[in-house]
């Protein structure tokens, strides 16, 4: 019998919750789904986050592990912002050279500069490999790294991704913010793990994902410190290449910046292989997942032969080895958050 | 009138201590020193340390930094521990030797290895520099990142360093774990950035710091990813050296692994002068710090001729730029823990 006062009533629907449990032998999992991740669809997927993160994080379970040890790390280009039609590291520099062009009249008439001032990104596209590392040299190299800081927020607060019209930091993945959300409030610490230059990501992302400079982890150039002429020590950066966060170079850079082994990793390509086999080495519970790009309407649709984000050995070892792998047309209710 | 009820009384005594503020001229800084760092002497270092952290803390402050920006560095060797009579990690490299010898028949009559062996030092240091860092290149290279996480583990619980026979962790500098416990209650996030390879600490300084293995910046030689035999993931190191983080390495270290310019800083030698400029480099509130070794008594005393952690162009500047200067002898009451 359940008398009316408020309190007696609240016990009584807990009771009924409870009897709904043991008699239709729902998990507490269960209802904890409709809580986190809202811009998921229930689904296999979601479960098998929610229910990871459930026994990971809950006291006296055979999977508990303590909080310093809750280390999450997730690729960037195609897990947690799109990378289509291509990285926006390279949309980056491509825009930095019509910013820069004006201070360089010899570009007007030099493939690939030209193109790119001109808007003909085919032919700026069309020269070698060698005129493209041109490119990011004079847009990422021979400058102080806090200039070069300055000009990634300038372009993320000014350009435009030609086919959303909106910032490009406001094509990060609703879902996946909801998820690195979910994961800290539940005592993981969340790192970006990425190919893309470090220098390039740490401006914005504090913002975007709440994740801090000290936990991003990505490619970099020589960085050279010197005393610049009023006395003033400061760091320049070369074009030289130090490290490339990519394959193999992942596991390595994980062990390098954050010294630990992962026990739940993302991504979305074969460049994540690696890191996830690392992540799913460690000892005691572990998580490994793939976000699969299936939605040309809502964002892109892509895999094994796609030039950027190809996604073909992990998407093979992710069905061998029964790794969580994000349909994004079934899996997610909202692509990007709606407002930034 | 002072009445005789508890709160009244507290009052009372509140509106005393705030007219003594007000004749006397002291400041609640003069009180808040009774209670933090305890192992130091009541100095002008001491005073600055907490007037420092005090006015980058208070809000409402001119020099109120908010806590993502409160980031403190600290050098290791001679910083946080001993440095003497060599760097620990030679230490440690010297003592494998010996736990490895059975294993190599041939060591017997070959130098360096020889001396190690036989507990001949001078023999073995008076060899070329080729050969010493062989000795680096076979305790450090050549295995897996666990292999060697675990022996530096155990090397950490059984070795002892020969003039205070305790173990090489319980020679941390007491009063320098009072100031990181400090700086971290009031919204500081603590970071080693150390010349010493940077798989050699994290095993052990979470322990000794508190400080996580992803705060730890250091050396590092080349690590490679490979799946191994039975199909397991795993990281090998190398000889080959990558990064020295010491000299104008650790404004780069910095840079690369934390992103961020520090505001608090503190080293011991001319290793550490650029990483000092760097965080007096910032805008804002920033302080920077030496600790002088000047107490052959209780621990070494040493500065300018010194082979390991000179102190020379860095003393110069500390006193030209007003640097904290922490005289061990004098600021210091203890050195080490009591007990460990």
């Amino acid at each position: 019998m359940c008398r009316q006062t408020k309190e007696i009533s609240m016990r009584c629907s807990r009771r009924a919750v409870l009897a709904a449990i043991i008699v239709f032998g729902l998990s507490a999992n269960t209802f904890a789904q409709s809580g986190p991740l809202p811009s998921w669809n229930d689904s296999p997927v979601k479960t098998s986050i929610i229910d990871f993160v459930h026994r990971t994080t809950t006291q006296g379970s055979l999977d508990f592990v303590v909080p310093e040890q809750r280390i999450a790390v997730f690729d960037n280009d195609g897990t947690l912002w799109t990378e289509q039609p291509y990285y926006f590291q390279l949309a980056f520099a491509f825009d930095q050279i019509k910013t820069m062009a004006p201070k360089h009249p010899e570009w007007k008439n030099k493939q690939p500069f030209k193109g790119l001032i001109e808007d003909d990104l085919k032919s700026a596209l069309a020269t070698g490999q060698r005129e493209l590392e041109q490119v990011l040299a004079v847009t990422h190299a021979g400058m102080t790294t806090d200039e070069f800081a300055r000009s990634v927020i300038t372009w993320t607060q000014t350009a435009k991704h030609p086919r959303f019209q909106r910032p490009y930091t406001a094509l990060v993945y609703q879902p996946m913010l909801e998820l690195l959300s979910y994961l800290r409030a539940n005592g993981f610490k969340t790192f970006v793990v990425s190919g893309g230059g470090v220098e390039f990501m740490r401006p914005w992302m504090e913002k975007a994902y709440s994740i801090p400079p000290e936990q991003i982890v990505g490619s970099s150039g020589v960085v050279k410190f010197e005393v610049g002429k009023e006395g003033r020590p400061q760091l320049i950066k070369t074009a030289k290449i130090e490290f490339i966060d990519d394959g193999s170079g992942k596991p390595v850079g994980i062990n390098r910046f954050i010294g630990r082994k992962p026990i739940f990793a993302f991504g979305n390509s074969d460049g994540d292989l690696q890191m996830l086999q690392w992540t799913m080495a460690g000892e005691g519970p572990h998580f490994a997942g793939l976000v699969h790009h299936t939605d040309a309407e809502r964002e892109y649709a892509y895999d094994r032969q796609s030039r950027i984000g190809k996604l073909d050995k992990a998407l093979d070892e992710a069905a061998s080895k029964n790794w969580a792998v994000i349909d994004m047309k079934k899996d997610w209710t909202t692509i990007f958050p709606q407002t930034r």
